[in-house]
């Protein structure tokens, strides 16, 4: 586990700096919504979209500066999409990682257009990096879009929003933590491998890898948060037991998908960890 | 009248059938949110931003099928921040085009979801299309990230939130109708420029043409709604003799600009009739 946190830590910062950096051009006239946006961005998530980013474009020898804005680009998106559904509207959240959600600090109108400004943000970063080849830069933002939008996290947000006023099948649910939580997932692996221009091998595994851990982090989430009586989780259709085999399978899935690779030992310590976190 | 109501006609069919096209793919589990995109997207707005993409692409010779997706993608963001600016948060409009409201027909956690996907969908527009060069797509990625975001048309709402406590000196007010109106005009008009492959003396054309015509809609916008009394506007800076005089000037700047070109006839018509608009 040691060595998970000195993995996280070490990207954590790598993605923290930069983000700092493209917040602090600041406009004096508008500062406020720079500092929602920062505050946000640097609330202390684990970073573990980032995380698989730098360590699949590890894995393929691809270098940090290039695997950086793409690790950023996938940050922003997450971010962004809890700004919004911590929104009253949305999930009416007041506290986030510990701390005031940001329409609490900010005011919710502030924190619609914050959410507004990193998503748009993402993309330029793409676009704009000086370390990526256009070729990459367009890839990443196809991959983006796809992953990010109605065809990938919206549309699962769309399910999460549905499943609040009617019973969801074991399909529906299936599919939605598919689109909310692991198709950014997936998103932030393919990163890596796009940085480090990989082969279509490296993207499948990429994919694998990423959807895999995606649902099982949420299945995780699901059996360490017994909260929420009238949410549809996993346990919704199956037992304690039954999911914490699902999520076996899952992380299995996982480590078969990059353990022929000579270094990925990271990867694997990162899906060993997601399987048996405990907060 | 009659030629750039003809003008628009064209442009926002070209253009509506293209948004039809996309959502038309829409997958039956959020089929209601991709309802509320189309029903944003397709409310009888005027094309505006389109139309300016269009014809700044014809003025240079470039063709209607490698303006389309530009002109789409800025479209697409413009019908997201309409849905944003509606919600109760922001300007709580429960009509929008003599219709209800995106969030009155399908709620606020939907509307808002609408606009997210909207803005990520704009930027997969351009990223897949098959009628651009790698080049160009970047080009316009970079231009609408930065009008589209924090550097422009959001800029230009925090702004406006921040006017609804404070008084706007007249130098912020202008900043806040440069930044939220006349960035994604200039914006769409550049996208023309960028479709045709245009130098970098068409692409300053563009510019000021667009930000011109940007800030004297917003200018004649206050002269023909002086309903809210408490809203910093053009005429709390300026008698309404000395605003329209204001406009002609900026109208004539947006001429001046395109007038040397052999085929700019449609873009004067234009900056003439908005000039003159009504309503």
């Amino acid at each position: 586990m040691e060595l998970v946190t000195a993995i996280l830590k070490k990207n954590s910062e790598l993605t923290g700096r930069e983000i700092e950096r493209i917040f602090a051009e600041k406009d004096g006239d508008t500062a406020v919504l720079w500092e929602a946006c920062l505050y946000s961005a640097m609330s202390g998530g684990k970073r573990i979209r980032p995380t698989l980013t730098f360590e699949f474009a590890a894995m393929l020898g691809g270098s940090e500066d290039s695997a950086l804005p793409l690790a950023v680009a996938t940050e922003l998106v997450h971010t962004y999409s809890l700004i919004h559904d911590d929104l009253p509207c949305m999930d009416n959240d007041n506290v986030r990682r510990g701390k005031p959600s940001c329409h609490i600090v900010y005011g919710e109108a502030t924190a619609l257009l914050a959410g507004d400004a990193l998503l748009t943000e993402a993309f330029r970063t793409v676009s704009e990096s000086g370390a990526l080849s256009d070729k990459v830069k367009l890839k990443a933002i196809t991959e983006l879009s796809e992953k990010a939008g109605i065809r990938g996290m919206i549309g699962g947000q769309q399910i999460d929003l549905i499943g609040e006023s009617t019973k969801l099948s074991a399909g529906l649910h299936r599919k939605m933590n598919l689109l909310k939580t692991a198709a950014l997932m997936e998103c932030a692996a393919v990163m890596g491998v796009t940085a480090a221009n990989g082969d279509k091998e490296a993207e499948r595994a990429a994919r694998e890898y990423g959807r895999n851990i995606g649902l099982a982090f949420q299945a995780v989430d699901d059996l360490l948060d017994k909260g929420e009586e009238n949410k549809t989780t996993y346990l919704s259709f199956m037992t304690e037991n039954e999911c914490r085999k699902y999520v076996d399978e899952l992380t299995d899935k996982a480590l078969e998908s990059v353990r022929h690779y000579g270094k990925s030992r990271n990867l694997c310590l990162i899906a060993e960890w997601l399987r048996s976190r405990t907060a």
